[in-house]
């Protein structure tokens, strides 16, 4: 059998494409800096759903039609999905995409859970499972305000630290036959779960940074290159607290990320006008930034080769009301424009 | 790249073996029919911990650990590990498996988790992505029905066609070079999600049996073999209302599984004696009967070649609440005894 390990937590993926992209967002997420480059807006909460869960099963369904429509192909042509959300047993995933017919893999890896997608729906084409593959996630502001803290109605006041989770979906269909031009994936990083002992709910973005710079340090090791090889290294969800912490830590190592580190909680709104305090978060967040930016301008040539890392905090409620700490991860794929 | 797609769902595996296994249940797993098989009995719901959801992480943990000690390599030397349970936001996995240091993918099937782990991890071996896999699911009766039932202490009334949620947890670790008397895994097959309409949440064992079906036939006819082609077909969680049904679906298309077939939620108790109306469920169930009693038949040779398909009901208290019916999936993986 081939080989494509590149060291424990990263793979080698030789010849899968990004065939097409697409991302749908709410109106918040139109008004803000990237609005103009999602593939959608919708123009309030419900998208004429009765309930704001099923409104995020739609954005999971509709963005992969989308997707598969740019990519030109049926969803009977796409042989495996991994996709995901945020909500109690993933249903934002499983009734989105209940009657697509297309085989079906749940993941939750909060909110890396994109990147987590990709990485897997890369090595399914890249080893010859399967001849296609799409990945999914999203994340919608009201499912996830009522699931996680207060009811809306409630008009609860947010922490400095506090994130505002995007109401947002991306999707990606992935095949072999790499030519020119071609956005591809070059690897596939996993991520081990890293937990500093934070216990402040309204950090996610202080407590999933460790676990962003330990993939970050891990993929460029075992990568052999440096954070200059990259022209854009850019994490999920981790906020402006977040983002300060990583640049930290990677500094201290004498890893420079000055002009080409970013962050999509940072990227996705203006911090100052929309009152999201440290940014965006959610499935959504990096999903939608990746597929409706990020992709979209490697496939324009305006840059070259991206380190994407999702970062997803793996608490519950539940854990936080027994005291537990907030465990995260973050999970990597590397993206180049094939010459 | 090598092919290994035997058709839309299925996938071939060449060259990946089950280095060990290891079972740890609870109290009434351990007085049912199977109590002896298990590597570990506990004694109490608690098992010197504070909590049940701190429970369900420790007996994530402990197995995992346990299997890598039967397979005589320590946790660093495994690359990945797919790893889910039923809990809000997966935190059985989460918790359980935070110290461990190995690169974690957490996967969300419902009670299909084992299986789609499974096949997920047989992937990145044999794809030449990681050099050893694992997968791990747990259940607990505790948390199960505190999150989705009722308080224990209610002691509300279940009917006929409810299942009792195991407190279980299986871990499997791979890795390439089969060797005659190993046990292997031969395919992969990937459910689609099969929704016929079914909204009593009492009634799992009829809302996935359609899913179940659906597997086990694409199976058959992808692989073209035929049900006597395995000494076993087992499903994971369908109780004795939705073997019953499974049974009569696949009969009226001629697939003949009288003797060949059973189910985990059928063999963990005694029905009648232990009360457990149609049967065991929980990602645990067929995650401790697998790694408790079928591979270790495979591994003596007592059988040669079984289909073990893990079956999942992708609803959520809020989606019941809001009127859905209650989706199915089925994960499929083939084993058998090298020669």
């Amino acid at each position: 059998m081939a080989c494509k390990r590149a060291g424990r937590h990263t793979s080698k993926i030789d010849d899968v494409k990004i065939c097409a992209e697409a991302a749908i967002v709410g109106k918040k997420e139109g008004d803000g800096p990237l609005g103009s480059c999602f593939d959608m807006v919708l123009n309030d909460d419900e998208w004429n759903e009765k309930t704001w869960e099923k409104t995020e099963s739609k954005m999971q369904r509709e963005v992969l039609k989308l997707a598969a429509d740019k990519a030109k192909i049926g969803l009977n042509e796409i042989d495996r999905v991994f996709s995901g959300d945020l909500l109690n047993q993933c249903i934002g995933a499983g009734f989105g995409l209940r009657d697509t017919g297309i085989p079906f893999y749940g993941i939750y890896g909060a909110c890396s859970t994109m990147i987590e997608g990709i990485g897997l729906a890369a090595m399914s084409v890249d080893g010859g499972f399967a001849d296609s593959a799409a990945a999914v996630a999203s994340s919608h502001f009201c499912t996830a305000e009522r699931q996680y803290r207060t009811p809306l109605e409630y008009g609860g006041q947010r922490t400095p630290t506090a994130q505002w989770t995007v109401t947002g979906t991306g999707a990606v269909v992935l095949n072999p036959g790499v030519r020119a031009g071609d956005v591809a994936i070059e690897y596939v990083t996993a991520g081990k779960i890293v937990d500093k002992g934070v216990k402040d709910a309204n950090n996610m973005g202080g407590a999933m940074a460790p676990a962003a710079y330990d993939t970050i340090y891990t993929h460029l090791k075992e990568t052999k290159r440096r954070a200059e090889d990259y022209d854009l290294i850019v994490t999920g969800d981790l906020g402006k607290v977040g983002a300060e912490i990583v640049t930290d830590m990677l500094n201290a190592d004498g890893i420079k990320t000055a002009e080409i580190y970013n962050d999509c909680g940072c990227m996705i709104y203006d911090a100052e006008e929309q009152d999201v305090h440290s940014g965006g978060s959610g499935c959504g967040c990096i999903a939608s930034v990746l597929c409706g930016v990020i992709i979209p301008r490697l496939r324009r040539g305006d840059i070259k080769r991206v380190l994407a890392v999702g970062t997803g905090a793996l608490l519950s409620p539940t854990s936080s009301l027994q005291g537990e700490s907030v465990p995260g991860i973050a999970h990597a794929v590397a993206l180049c424009r094939a010459d």
